[in-house]
C-alpha cells in the first residue's frame, strides 16, 4: 500500500488528476491483460521533469515503478504489484516537430505509433516500422521493447529508427542525447543500453525517430513454395530486383487451418504445399507494380521456386490475402491453450529447423499440432503448439538447437517475466553478470520494473 | 618499458614470432600516422583465447593496451606511448562463414573491408557500408569507431550492420553474444557499448555482420543545384521514385577548387552553383538505370530544383566526376594547414548552417577559405578552413549551434585523443558521468587504450 503521505506528495507533482486509485484506476485498466491490475495507484506526469520528480521521490522513499506505454506487450512487461506505482506516460504525447526535409521526428515517448504513422504519412514519408497494435503501441513502449514487426527486414528494427532520447534514470537525473542525425559518434552510445530494457533502467521520455520514404503503389501476391528454401531463394531474388516490401512466411500446417477457417471465399481454392508467402512490392506506379510482380512470379515458377501463386486484382483481394496471415488468432480458436513462442531462426537454417520442428511436435502425441508463421526476411517466427503435454515439453521441441544455429529464443517480444528463466538458460553468462552490474550501478534501490528481465 | 619477464610471459601466450619489438616494430608502422609509434612492444595474438590471456597478464601487471585494427583512424585513437602494449588484430583475419540465404558473415575482427566485400559479391551481396580506406580498414576498427561512409543513408552506420558480437573483457573473460539473425531480445544489448567505444572498454575478436543485396547496374550524374535546398528537395524525390545508392554533396568553394585543380579534362565545362550533387541510382539493366535518372534530372530542371547536369556516359567520365568528390586531399595540397571537422547537420538546418559557416569563414579574414562536401543523406559534412588564425577560431564557426540545431560535432570518425575536450564541452553531463561509471566499472584498472575518448 501507498501511504497517504506519498499520495498527497505525488499529487503536488503531477496535480491531482494526474494520480488515480481504487475505481479510477480499475476504469483505466479494464480490457487490458489482467495481470496489469494490482497496483493500487497510477501516476500520469505532464512532462520530463514531473516524471524526474516522480521517479526521485519514488527513489527516496523506495517505492518501485512500473513504466506503462500502450499496455500491448505480450510478456508481461507492464504487470504492477500492490505496493507499487504505475507511471503511465499517456499525457506524453506530443509530436513535438516532424521535418520532411529532415526525414526525422521528435516525439514524446506516450505517441502512438498510429499518429506518428499519419503525422508522417502528410509528407509522404513513414515510420519504417509497423506492428499490428500499431493504435494502442507508444513509440516508448516500442523503445523499450525494442520492436519488430513487418518491416524490419528493409528498415531494421526500432533501435535502428532511434537517433535520439532523453531518459529519466531511477535517481531523477535526466540524460539528453537528442541528436537528429544519423552519424553521431561522442564516446559510449548509452542510449541504446535504454533501447529493450523494459524499463529496468529509466523511462524514456522523449526521443528522435528517423522517418523512412512512404510506400507509392504497390502490388500483393500469395504464392506456394516447394520448400522453405525455395522461399528463401525466391525472397533473395526478389530483394534484388524489385522494391520488396514484405515477406511474410507461412508453413503449411497454419496456412491451412487459417485458410480453411478464415475464407477466403472469393479466392480461387489454393494449391497445398509446404511453404506460403505473401509478398508485396512497391513502384512508381500502380500498373508496374503489378506487371514487376506478376512477371517476377511468372519467371518464379518457370525455375520450380513456386508451385501456384495469386496476384491481388483488387483491394478485396488483397485484404482477403492478408487476413490469413493477420488474424493468427485463428489458431487458438480452433485449438484454444496451446502455447506460443517468438523466435528467430537464421534463414540458412530455417528449413533444417522446420523439419525437426515437425517431426518434434509428432513425437509428442497424435493430436498435438505445430503451427508456424512469421516474418521471411528476419526468419522471425511465431511459433504456436498445441495439445502439447505442457510447455516445456513444447519448448523443447522449439528452442532445440536454436543458439547453437546462432538464432533467439526472444525475438520481438522481449523478456518480461514470461521469458526470464529463459534468459538465464540460454545468455551467455558474462553478458549475464554485466547486464546485473549494469542494472545495479544505474537502478541500486531496485525500483525500476522490479522482476522485469533479471 | 615493459620489463623483460613480461615479454616471455606474452611469448608464452601468443608465440614468439607474435611479440614484435625495435626494430621489427618500427618497419610494421612505417607509412601509418607517425603517432603510432611510440609503443615499444606489438603483440599479435592468433585467436581470443590469446587475447583474453593477453588482457588478464596486462590487467594484472597493469599494463595499458592498445588495440590496433588498420590504423586508418583520422582522430589518434591508435595512439601509444612508451610502457605500453599494442594489441595488433592482424591475425584474427578469417572470414569464418558467410551465408548468402542468411544474408550474413561470421569474421574474426582483423578481416578488411575489402576482404568482405569480395567474398560477399562472389553471391551477389555486398556490406552494406563503404568507406574510402577499405583496403586497410578492419571489420573490428570500424566497429570501435562505428564507422559510417556513403551508405549511411540506405543501409545505416557500421552500428546497424552489426548483429552479434564476442568481446574479451579488460579483465579477460570474454563475452559472446554471436546473433546472426536481426531480431533479438535476450536482456539489454550490451554489444552496443563497444560498438564505438574505440577500444576503451574491451577488444572486439569476432562479428556477425548483415550483408545487403548487391547493386547491379548503376548510373551516375554530377548535377549543379540552385542551393542546398533544393538539393535536398531533389534527394527526398530520387529517393522516393528510384533506387538512390548515393547521394553525395560539395558546396561551391570546394567544387570550383577540386574541378579547377584535378581536371576533369573530358568533362564539358560545368555551371557555377551553391551546391553540388554526384547522384547514383541502381537499376534492373544498365538501359533502365541511364534513362531514368536522365528523365528524373530533366524533370528536376523544368521544375528548378537543377540548373545543369552531366549524366556519366562511360566508365571514364563516372571516375573523373567520383575523383571531384574523393580526392578531397586536393584541398590540402592547394592550402595547406587548413583545419579539418567532421560534423552532421540536420538536413533541414543545412542551407542556414552553410550561410553562417559561408558568413564567418569571411569574418576570419579575407584570405580565410571554407571547403564542405559530405555525404548528403545523413547531413555528414567534411569541413575544411584553411587560413584561419588558429584551430579554435575555425572551430567556433564550425560548431557554432550545432548541439542546439540537433547536429553532431563528431559524424563519423570518432573521439580519439582529438576530440576529447570536444566531448567534454558538448555531451550532456549526466551521459558523461555514466560514460565515466561505465568505464570504472568494466575496465577499474584503466588499461584499456588510455586517454582516448575519456
Amino acid at each position: 500500500m501507498i501511504a497517504d503521505e506519498i499520495l498527497k506528495e505525488l499529487r503536488l507533482i503531477v496535480g491531482s488528476g494526474g494520480v488515480k486509485t481504487g475505481e479510477a484506476l480499475s476504469l483505466v485498466h479494464s480490457g487490458s491483460d489482467e495481470r496489469n491490475l494490482d497496483a493500487a495507484v497510477m501516476v500520469t506526469p505532464r512532462n520530463t521533469g514531473e516524471v524526474a520528480s516522480v521517479l526521485r521521490l519514488c527513489n527516496e522513499q523506495r517505492i518501485a515503478v512500473v513504466p506503462h506505454g500502450g499496455r500491448t506487450g505480450l510478456v508481461g512487461g507492464g504487470v504492477s504489484a500492490i505496493g507499487e506505482i504505475i507511471l503511465s506516460l499517456a499525457a506524453l504525447n506530443k509530436i513535438e516537430s516532424l521535418s520532411a526535409d529532415g526525414g526525422t521526428a521528435v516525439v514524446e515517448s506516450g505517441v502512438t505509433l498510429l499518429s506518428l504513422q499519419d503525422a508522417a504519412a502528410k509528407v509522404d514519408l513513414a515510420t519504417g516500422i509497423d506492428i499490428a497494435a500499431r493504435g494502442s503501441a507508444t513509440i516508448g513502449g516500442m523503445i523499450s521493447t525494442n520492436a519488430g514487426g513487418m518491416e524490419a527486414f528493409r528498415h531494421g528494427v526500432m533501435r535502428h529508427r532511434v537517433l535520439g532520447l532523453e531518459v529519466v534514470l531511477p535517481d531523477g537525473r535526466i540524460m539528453s542525447d537528442m541528436a537528429q542525425v544519423t552519424k553521431s559518434n561522442e564516446g559510449y552510445d548509452l542510449k541504446q543500453l535504454f533501447i529493450g530494457a523494459e524499463g529496468t533502467l529509466g523511462i524514456i521520455t522523449r526521443a528522435v525517430i528517423r522517418l523512412a520514404p512512404a510506400d507509392e503503389f504497390t502490388a500483393t501476391a500469395l504464392v506456394a513454395c516447394p520448400s522453405a528454401t525455395d522461399a528463401i531463394t525466391l525472397f533473395r531474388k526478389l530483394q534484388r530486383s524489385l522494391d520488396l516490401l514484405r515477406a511474410e512466411f507461412m508453413a503449411r500446417d497454419y496456412f491451412t487451418l487459417a485458410s480453411a477457417n478464415l475464407g477466403p471465399a472469393s479466392l480461387p481454392a489454393f494449391t497445398e504445399a509446404p511453404a506460403y508467402l505473401i509478398l508485396e512490392i512497391d513502384a512508381a506506379d500502380q500498373q508496374t507494380a503489378q506487371s514487376a510482380l506478376e512477371e517476377a512470379l511468372a519467371e518464379a515458377i518457370e525455375e520450380g521456386l513456386v508451385v501456384d501463386a495469386i496476384l491481388a486484382q483488387s483491394e478485396k483481394e488483397r485484404t482477403e490475402i492478408w487476413n490469413i496471415r493477420e488474424d493468427s488468432s485463428v489458431v487458438d480458436r480452433v485449438h484454444p491453450n496451446g502455447y506460443w513462442f517468438d523466435i528467430s531462426v537464421p534463414l540458412q537454417e530455417l528449413e533444417m529447423w522446420l523439419t525437426h520442428f515437425n517431426e518434434g511436435v509428432a513425437t509428442l502425441g497424435p493430436d498435438v499440432r505445430g503451427f508456424a508463421f512469421g516474418h521471411l526476411g528476419d526468419g522471425n517466427l511465431h511459433v504456436g503448439v498445441a495439445g502439447a503435454p505442457d510447455k516445456d515439453a513444447a519448448k523443447a521441441i522449439v528452442y532445440a538447437n536454436l543458439r547453437e544455429l546462432g538464432g533467439s529464443f526472444s525475438a520481438e517480444h522481449g523478456i518480461g517475466l514470461d521469458k526470464r528463466q529463459d534468459l538465464h538458460r540460454f545468455v551467455d553468462p558474462v553478458k549475464l553478470a554485466l547486464m546485473r552490474s549494469i542494472k545495479a550501478m544505474l537502478d541500486p534501490n531496485e525500483i525500476m520494473n522490479p522482476g522485469k528481465v533479471l
